[in-house]
């Protein structure tokens, strides 16, 4: 595992913070600010942005089994958090509930007992 | 923003350290584990799902514009995210590797800054 | 090139044509079809496959960088087309529409040019 | 299904010579045509847009469930098939490929009585 420090939550709910702020109901300019930018020009703007962002997390991970810097796939995985996280401010949710639902899901255990199950069936149907 | 309360980064530590005991060299049963079962298959098993939880979010959002339950975008984001943390663990990385990337970024207002000037160029260039 | 045979696109109009027979409404059976069971689940069942499909296409792209086999890049590339044709029957639409839409951009020449344009602006600012 | 007059591929194969003509190799102008610009910067430049395209394309099919023109749909979809192509050039392959490929799976039947089999399965786990 990294030997990255373990960064606290508060990081994100401090960047969850300011993102909500960008919101232009919160005074958030689109003239001084990408996340203000962003809310006005409305959800196909971000949400495009996630789908980019995604392809290009599995291509900097591709790289890496070929000699590629995993700090490429660590700033690509950030736009795609980042740009999630925009999405769900202007949805009037935040990064703490997306970590709630991965904590509810009563350990990962039971998520992957299910998970199993359902992985085992569909490749025995292939 | 959503009343959740801040859940503290331990809850994705701690969910990356579950994944890090998956791997098949710690000793993860590809037979009773679904994320052991994605990481012994390989990065295209894992990478795939990053690109399909990516659209569904997409998807979800865009329900939300029509009565759709923002909960289910949570949820759709914390596939994306899940699935992006065994892609860093399979690499190396954490996510906390990604949250001092975010923090790194000198603040929101830093990386809003350059990435507002290559907003509005291209823009002007549309 | 690929020294493949030019197949005409009749092959294409055969197949949006076989597609519109699944359709619920023309009497497709979901029990006895792929196509009918995807367009009588609704939109996001094939939607997701085009954004899965997308993705697969591009790993394997990847791979073709590193000795891959370029045929399963076409192969993924057929399926990605494959559930687009889907999608466009649900929505009235047709491949041939998208060729229309292609043949229409006067040629690569006038695409090319206002593509160009964009692209030389925005590099210049990042 | 829509009125448009079937046109025949040879569109789809007048496209792919000029995307042939205009790979580096064979004289293309980085600085004068847009494909050769994505072709000279190597595939991460054309295969982001696949992701993009794509995710733009199921965004503008959800838009079609509430009002939105079906000929937008249509736009991206080209979008989507015209930056496949220029993957498929950079790798030796030809939309003409494609289409073999997609009549190969011995017709539409056997192609879904596969396909089916399989997501019977796999729902019959869900």
């Amino acid at each position: 595992m990294s030997s990255a420090p373990m960064s606290s939550s508060d990081d994100l709910a401090r960047l969850a913070a300011v993102i909500e702020s960008r919101k232009p109901a919160n005074g958030g300019d689109p003239d001084k600010s990408y996340v203000s930018r962003l809310l006005h020009k409305g959800p196909d703007a971000f949400l495009k942005k996630i789908g980019e962002e995604a392809t290009e997390a599995v291509m900097a991970a591709k790289d890496c089994d070929h000699g590629g810097d995993p700090q490429f796939l660590v700033n690509e995985i950030a736009d795609l958090w980042f740009h999630s996280m925009i999405a769900l401010a202007h949805y009037g949710k935040a990064p703490s509930d997306v970590i709630a639902e991965l904590a509810r899901r009563e350990g990962l255990s039971g998520l992957e007992e299910k998970a199993l199950r359902k992985a085992v069936a569909r490749e025995a149907s292939e």
